[in-house]
């Protein structure tokens, strides 16, 4: 049995908490939160709920924590200092600052002797290990990743913020001829508004302006500017009626040559359709959390990325089931 | 530089030595070959053909040997033989015969000190990374490969077998109805019928009964009988012409549940679009020699398949690298 503790309890940690239950292998241990523990109430039953700062009391009852923090400020934080005491897996998606987590990860799983996973999930995580592979086969190529269909969160905030606004959800939509030029064997230079468009369904407050909600939307930095973006005001319960779930999904498509001249077009493509992101990214992290424990017995310490894992290590199988059976 | 050497020089060979031309850290060696050495003529200059039994001397002078044989006779006395001189990577595809191949070549290659890795190539191969990684991610679900429309060499070779019959190219060709029931999420048991239809152009020969070629080949068990086959006759010109590459590819598709209840439908599809077979599988072999040299440094001896292999070891890219711009 792989002992798992889970660090905080918002969708992603709910995900988790499923997948361990879909896993025979895996048994939760229990969930650290900042809140007031009698305040989180949990699906499994006879699991308590612990406030995080008596997490160091566990060190010898959990073989892996998984942190369900944000990127932008839990995790920078959070699986350094988890690493001192626990093997450690995380989601950290900002990609630009990959680097700098991975360093300061790496230092602090290593001098404890720990091994720490960052980055698990599916963007980053299985799609990053498909570019990996496409560019290691193909390496006379060029890849492409479209999301989308999907809900982007983090989209979905920023429109939130705008005043006059009570709710949106964005969802990020991949330009269909875009996909089928580069499914075709094409390798165009896309800018960022030929590969992706984005939909808002807001819900404005009362007496909002919606038109100033809308060039707001659609003028943001970083966010709109750069795309297509449609706005649809919709009610608070066609919202709730519609809208209600987190599906996402995707696609990493690379195309390539192989022979002697470049004869030959090669197409890879991985995709994703998710009814629920936050769930199939938990998925990833419960089978990332088997695969540390593994390599922890062989001796691994320090930060690990997907790219490092070697797939059998991720399965529950026995080498001879994966020879007979998937091989 | 990774010195690779090859071993046949049939279609997946010249695939290799096209692969390792793309390739900057990698350099052929030689090319092996039972028939007289002077009668091979390859691609790359100034590289010598050898005779096969002469390989030993070459020991010192190959990283890696690369086996292009057939898995029906060739690779399983070939990959054991070789694997007490050298490190070897094939791509056995026999999927019924993979345990026992790789307990000969475990046992040739353990005791030389050798790495060996065996069933590279796309199935098995990336499929099969693709059906663990998806099995390990989805644990309830049910994963189905679906192949082509490609050519099948095997089944080629079959109608080829029958009296009056010159020529064949044999299309394998998934049933679109089946692969989008899966792509929407149902996980229904198929006959093989359901799955997958055959289209044989066949040229016969010169006053040769085409009715009974026809009925051979559709009554004929294993290869056809299973399948609703079309066989349409051709001249020798229209096969020539229209029918001269070796296209193949195929979709491994894991169609899951996840959530407490598993209430939301997850899907992963891995597809191929191959304008060459053996230059893809050639491909994969190429990438899984550099892994092998890795591995080998780490200090990994004896059989080894691609579930084994870190991603990261595929490719040439360093790790800050892959951490900047893959992940």
């Amino acid at each position: 049995m792989i002992r798992i503790g889970i660090v905080g309890y918002g969708n992603l940690a709910k995900g988790v908490e499923c997948a361990i239950h879909q896993n025979p292998d895996m048994e939760l241990v229990a969930v650290f939160t900042r809140r007031e523990p009698s305040s989180v109430k949990i699906l499994t039953p006879n699991v308590p709920v612990v406030s995080l700062q008596d997490a160091a009391a566990w060190r010898d009852k959990i073989d892996v924590m998984l942190l369900c923090g944000g990127s932008a400020t839990d995790l920078p934080e959070m699986t350094p200092a988890l690493a001192r005491d626990f093997h450690v897996v995380d989601s950290f998606d900002t990609h630009a600052n990959i680097p700098a987590h991975f360093a300061a990860v790496d230092a602090a799983a290593a001098e404890s002797g720990h091994i720490a996973v960052i980055s698990g999930g599916w963007d980053p995580g299985l799609f990053s290990v498909n570019r990996l592979y496409a560019s290691a086969v193909l390496p006379e190529g060029k890849d492409y990743t479209f999301w989308g269909r999907g809900v982007s969160q983090g989209h979905s905030d920023a429109v939130r913020r705008i005043p006059g606004v009570a709710d949106c959800r964005q969802y990020t939509i991949p330009v269909p001829e875009a996909m089928e030029r580069v499914r075709g064997g094409e390798t165009p230079e896309f800018t960022t508004r030929q590969k992706h468009t984005r939909h808002c369904y807001v819900v404005a407050e009362e007496g909002a302006d919606k038109a100033a909600i809308e060039t707001a939307i659609k003028t943001m930095p970083n966010y709109f500017a750069d795309y297509d973006t449609t706005v649809e005001f919709v009610t608070a319960e066609e919202l709730a009626r519609d809208h209600a779930g987190l599906p996402h999904g995707g696609s990493v498509i690379r195309s390539g040559v192989t022979g002697w001249k470049g004869e030959n077009k090669q197409t890879i493509e991985y995709k994703l359709t998710l009814d629920s992101n936050p769930q199939f990214t938990a998925s990833v992290l419960v089978a990332i959390a088997r695969a540390a424990t593994k390599m922890y017995d062989r001796g691994i310490t320090g930060c690990q990325t997907i790219f490092d894992i070697a797939p059998a290590d991720l399965s529950s199988l026995s080498r001879e089931e994966m020879l007979a059976h998937l091989l």
